[in-house]
């Protein structure tokens, strides 16, 4: 068994409005800052152990399916690295 | 000008306590998936126009100081790649 960091990044489905994200810019830019848009997204660092990296992003993969995001307004991604 | 998307990752400081996260994890444990740890980060992903990469990174930069994080709990990393 290896080490492994698995990050699962969860973003809002283009098209999903993100109020928080919108009073974020707004706040920003009332501060004097330029920006053309900005985007909130949840990242998840998870440490776990298993066989190889595939067995662990299969594993994160799986905890975002049923946990981490929810598939009606979510996409996600994952990465591994080793730790 | 080019466009740029500055990436600002944060993070609570080692040993601020997440409840949230703590509650993540024993939630997974209770569906079954073994793992050591659970971090949980906010991650803001900014659209913007800058003459370089360096001046891209250094308002995202200014943007966390200022407002994206409390540097009394946390911390955070930037990152940038052209758009």
């Amino acid at each position: 068994m290896t080490a492994y960091t698995a990050t699962v990044t969860v973003r809002l489905k283009r098209g999903v409005l993100d109020p928080e994200a919108e009073t974020t810019k707004g706040a920003l830019e009332r501060l004097g800052f330029e920006l053309e848009a900005l985007r909130a997204a949840d990242r998840f660092e998870v440490d776990l152990e298993a066989a190889d990296a595939d067995a662990a992003r299969d594993r994160a993969d799986e905890m975002a399916e049923r946990l981490l995001a929810n598939p009606t307004i979510h996409d996600y991604d994952v990465g591994v690295t080793e730790r």
